[in-house]
């Protein structure tokens, strides 16, 4: 595509705009302003143009600009709670150290588009000038109630410390990545923790390149309150009713909780069932020493634990670990008296035990020694020790619903 | 420093040795090897030598294999399940497509030293190479045994991509960090969430550069196992007896596990009570309303609750939301049948207290529309349903505990 001909032919530039769906709604909140241009033969998207580093950024401003004072017209008539999604990268955005743009957007401000409804959606991760700077440029336009969306997790970098600088109200997060097998676990536990920390921050995802079911799926699961994707609908010339997928996707959720909270039953389940297993084991044996109580699990809960010990409720180890090698168990005494209340959720989780005198079934994480993904089903023993189990990944995989 | 001073006084070139510490065993599991050189008047550090860029690599290899050989003959004595960190940049580490040095540490493999005990520290923000060929060469050398460690959480970049795509034996946070208030809050839920990432894929935090107590306490409390810094240790030529600081640390952790304890008590106790106030209203309040329900609520948890709301079990409010503005308590009719069930932990909680028919006290968390930290109290309010109070600021700082 030639620039020029773009510059010389403003009036084949306008925008699209690309539905954003809320889960908790389940219908249409926001568009994204995608640029577009008319050639002859076909309608081509500008975003070549605006990543293009040849073409000077007095050029990309203006034609940026014609396409947010054509989408802002055309919003006006939209309802009031419909937010526009503007893609900015840093050098855009500092063209005029952002003045220029901020009193545009003022224009419209005065004609009753109320700012509140301006998401700026950033990318920083090119910009060769001062971040601080870059940084008070957003706080400001903050100030005026336009919010900030950064994009996270997509191929080139996705920053946390970023997240951490702007706490933007916004996440974005492309689900490209999903379609790679070779990102596949971790990617899963990366995007859980950004879930938690979104919400620790008070901060939205927002899901983009949504392309099929699961991806919907994924997106919802880890926390995912905005939706975009071909999958929902393409970008297009004209908003569209806002109720749009309504049923569709209340049906697409019903059936997401319905699998989750079969999910989390069955882990419930599970976990009474390892409570009266283990409660019955240790009824039994009252009074015999840790290594025997051991012994008599390990007969009752072959195939399913391998690996049991016992701390008091400071996290200090009063048992050896008693461990199933490919020889069968045995004990590691070198555990003896190491702590662990330093780990995530330990004395948390004591604490519960210590009030409620039940066992708690921890949720899925990598054991540290055998790299397997594992659950730990702990369970308050006497007075103020604990003893601990860890189930196989194994069992866990044969019962599939506790992965 | 004058490079060619150094490079023409190689036996001028040494090892120091700074100990890390474990919060299990209370002891030193390992050193980490830093260069050293020796001029007339001082001894300086090569920190600036290796990350001088003028300074052509091959001879920043050289004075690094002399550092490392010397430290791995000195490391020879020390117990062979104490580890030892080499640091090395992408750049340094690809030097020779990485071939040299492997080498280098196979021969001291041949004369007894596992590899198993050596622990790369790599960082790779800077490096301008084929990052692919780079995570190759990392994953050979763990064939061999060797750990990789990455630096994440300083100041210039900390990649959450990179944890994910490396997974990387042990993650590595500076705390100097913490020391700037301007990083406060968002620093903390940064951590906590990165201490849940690791748990996840089985990686180990190391904390460095802890200087003072409540940094300790800090890296404690976000899932730290290993402690690096001058407050417990500077670098120094010799090695150390392991228990150096064990009965000292042991005293630190018991008080950091007492404080801990006894929020966590006070967080069960205010649920304790959350639960008996709502079991008594709602059984006053059987035959009513929703929305009196929340007035007789508000009345007996004025000044607690700023909001309340009710949702079945598949999270779709069944009620407008009670909100308490600047003006008293009125209701949100906008939020009857949103869907909250995409939210972390939402479908857990209702299927615990589905189970359990008690109420749960949340963890702390920003509000999306307050941006307030606050705690929701949820309840089994009747059959399916559920109640939710949100906890103001005011009163969880008031209960400073609760925080």
């Amino acid at each position: 595509m030639d620039a020029l001909e773009i510059l010389s032919n403003l009036d084949q530039v306008f925008p699209y705009f690309q539905p954003i769906f809320s889960a908790d709604e389940q219908r249409i909140i926001a568009y994204e302003v995608l640029g577009r241009y008319k050639s002859e033969e076909q309608i081509i998207s500008l975003g070549s143009f605006f990543q293009d580093n040849e073409i000077p950024d007095e050029y990309k401003y203006e034609v940026d600009l014609l396409i947010v004072r054509k989408a802002l017209e055309k919003a006006a008539k939209l309802e009031e709670d419909i937010c526009i999604f503007l893609n900015r990268n840093a050098d855009l955005l500092m063209y005029g150290s952002g003045e220029p743009f901020l009193q545009e957007l003022l224009e419209f401000e005065k004609n009753g588009f109320s700012l509140r409804r301006i998401v700026l959606e950033i990318s920083d991760h090119q910009y060769d000038g001062d971040l601080d700077q870059f940084d008070h440029l957003l706080q400001y336009y903050r100030t005026y109630g336009i919010k900030i969306a950064i994009a996270s997790m997509n191929r080139e970098s996705h920053y946390i410390d970023r997240i951490g600088q702007l706490k933007p109200d916004i996440i974005k997060i492309n689900l490209e990545a999903l379609k790679s097998t070779a990102t596949g676990t971790n990617f899963n536990d990366v995007l859980y923790t950004l879930s938690l920390l979104a919400r620790k921050i008070g901060a939205m995802l927002l899901f983009e390149n949504i392309e099929m079911s699961y991806q919907l799926q994924f997106a919802w699961k880890n926390g995912g309150r905005y939706y975009q994707g071909y999958y929902l609908h393409p970008p297009s010339v004209e908003f569209l009713s806002r109720d749009l997928l309504k049923s569709r996707l209340k049906e697409k959720f019903h059936d997401f909780i319905s699998y989750e909270k079969r999910k989390l039953e069955a882990v419930y389940v599970t976990t009474e069932y390892f409570q009266a297993q283990v409660q019955e084991v240790s009824a039994k044996n009252k009074k015999v020493s840790y290594v025997e109580l051991f012994q008599a699990l390990a007969k009752e809960m072959e195939g399913i634990a391998f690996r049991m010990y016992i701390c008091d409720e400071d996290g200090f180890q009063k048992s050896a670990n008693m461990f199933k090698g490919a020889e069968g168990w045995y004990l590691q005494m070198e555990y003896l008296n190491k702590n662990w209340s330093w780990r995530p959720y330990f004395l948390e989780n004591i604490i519960k035990m210590r009030n409620e005198r039940k066992g708690i079934l921890s949720d899925l994480y990598c054991d540290i020694e055998t790299g397997e993904t594992i659950r730990t089903f702990s369970y308050p023993i006497s007075g103020s020790d604990y003893l601990f189990i860890d189930i196989s990944y194994q069992y866990l995989y044969e019962h599939e619903q506790l992965l």
